[in-house]
């Protein structure tokens, strides 16, 4: 069982905890509906691209198991809707359209009984669980190789177990196999806003798992990079393309061309659910645009001034040149990535 | 009269606009001790380099007209105490040590009564506010010139009036006098964390000013950057070495790198009273670095966990070879800043 349970199922429901009051509060909330379900993922009390992932998975799940539907396509159509419902939430990260599409296969697939329909669908969701927490687990523990003794390492926005199943982590995971390992590191963590996942959610683990580390503002990191206190740079991502193109929490891209600037490693590190060959290149990734009381307000309490207009992306596209190397579960790729990336893809 | 007034004397008192409020409230303190003043700039009721250097020689001016002493050298002396309180509250922008040192010329030259010398430095003060004013207007309308028709311009933090005596400002005079000329400028303003100077200062002005802006988190620069949304950076500065590298506002480093890699003009405005010929280049500008809570917190609101460590460099220093040209009241300097900037500053 993980330590830090980010999704989970339980008696019929899904079980988040409220990403949105961490560190402050420690809220495990209950959803018995997609509808709410879907309201969850959308507001963010559950964030991380294989998170994202899990908990729609478990949302068909639960549009499965809580049908009324009597016969077989009803039940069908029921889960369709949810899955379809669920896609909505969000654009960027891609292991919520790729859990979606295993559930919709197995929901699609033929069974002699309605209910032999909703236990498939179960075990789909729960292989779906499982298969990102050991994914975490391995990916995390082939990243720590790249890391050094006494590295001074990097990371962005929040990708660690609060980003997956719960556990690991990616980008996180792999510090923190680096920190079992007995490296000695320490962890500087971008407080990354507007959401402050840095500052609430990766602060918040690392004191869990006691890893040195400190806490800067988005805006310093080039600073430290340039005096030469950060030796590598780890973050996670939301959707990788065939290229080797990462998109991931805004901010990312620019850490990536500080990194070439200074001669520095930057490296993605990502489940292969987060992989997606169907997308050529980074330019196609789709960027989400959130809403502008995220940047004007932090924790309810107005910023800027009433009628300032805002951007909000909330992901940015950093190119594979970029990139020295996408660590996955199935092992550690490197440029070029359309070749590397396939065949670890393919040979899963 | 300026119609915002950042630093005033007014009746025997320093009036500072409280910028750890604005744009929420509007509120004018006075100060009638040095010891106060002092704390009102450590604690940034004022901030901004030229702001900083005005207020701290209205400091000097307190100092000598409230002295209870009767003979000339023990007034001299109370005049050098206060100078010396008032250049330990910051270490970086240099302005302040500019204005304390004509201040303490000014005091320290020959006078036949105590009086007479009260006189001089009241009005050695008075010359170094409306010089600050009437420099920034001149270094606004030259930079100006350097921003075309349709302009989308970055600036970070706030160098604005309230960065000044008041009025213009520097990097955002630039952008008040282009727009002033009808070029139909965009500003994107980056929030500027931890202290978020451009959310609630620059935000403010721009919307006094009406000029079409937008908000973004300084984690959005490099994205907008790399999409082409952006023609111009331009933004203040704290301390110009005789080279022409430049610290500014934490985060100013990381905007030059990002427009060496996609081409686009980075420029520096900032009175000559920031150039310091006397620092050789950026490596021997002092970098303050200030207190954990700023980071951990936001309008008093935990965001943190208790007891992550924090770093809080308060300022960065990019390199000259990153800026397209330096604005300053006497003009444009370019490289070689060496020749440039001395030949400005000495024409003086």
């Amino acid at each position: 069982m993980p330590t830090i349970r980010t999704v989970q199922w339980k008696s019929g429901e899904v079980v988040l905890i409220d990403q949105r009051v961490l560190p402050g509060k420690e809220i495990y909330r209950k959803y018995k509906t997609v509808e709410s379900l879907a309201k969850a993922i959308e507001t963010m009390v559950v964030r991380g691209a294989p998170a994202i992932g899990v908990a729609a998975a478990f949302g068909v799940r639960l549009a499965a198991e809580r049908s009324k539907a009597k016969d077989i396509e009803k039940l069908r159509k029921d889960i369709l809707s949810a899955a379809g419902r669920l896609a909505e939430t969000r654009p960027t990260a891609v292991n919520l359209f790729w859990a979606l599409d295993r559930m919709r296969k197995t929901a699609s697939s033929d069974f002699a009984t309605a209910k032999n329909l909703v236990k498939a669908v179960a075990a789909q969701a729960q292989a779906i669980y499982e298969e990102d927490l050991s994914a975490s687990r391995a990916l995390s523990e082939h990243g720590a190789n790249l890391i050094r003794q006494g590295a001074r390492v990097l990371t962005h926005c929040n990708a660690g177990a609060l980003a997956t199943a719960g556990d690991y982590g990616t980008a996180l995971g792999v510090l923190k196999a680096a920190h079992l390992q007995g490296k000695s590191i320490t962890v500087y963590a971008d407080e990354t806003r507007p959401f402050l996942q840095g500052a609430r959610l990766t602060a918040w683990e690392l004191r869990k798992e006691n890893i040195p580390a400190y806490l800067i503002t988005d805006s310093m990191a080039g600073h430290l990079i340039s005096r030469g206190d950060i030796d590598a740079i780890v973050v996670g991502a939301d959707r990788i393309a065939a290229n080797g193109d990462a998109a991931n929490k805004i901010g990312t891209y620019t850490l990536s061309v500080l990194a070439k600037e200074h001669g520095i490693p930057f490296y993605i590190a990502a489940p292969l659910s987060t992989v997606d060959l169907n997308t050529p290149t980074g330019k196609e990734i789709p960027i989400e645009e959130r809403h502008e009381g995220e940047v004007t307000h932090v924790h309810g309490k107005r910023l800027a001034p009433k009628g300032m207009r805002v951007r909000n992306p909330a992901f940015d596209v950093t190119p594979a040149a970029n990139i020295a190397a996408i660590v996955t579960e199935a092992g550690i790729a490197r440029a070029p990535y359309t070749e590397s990336l396939r065949k670890l893809k393919e040979g899963k």
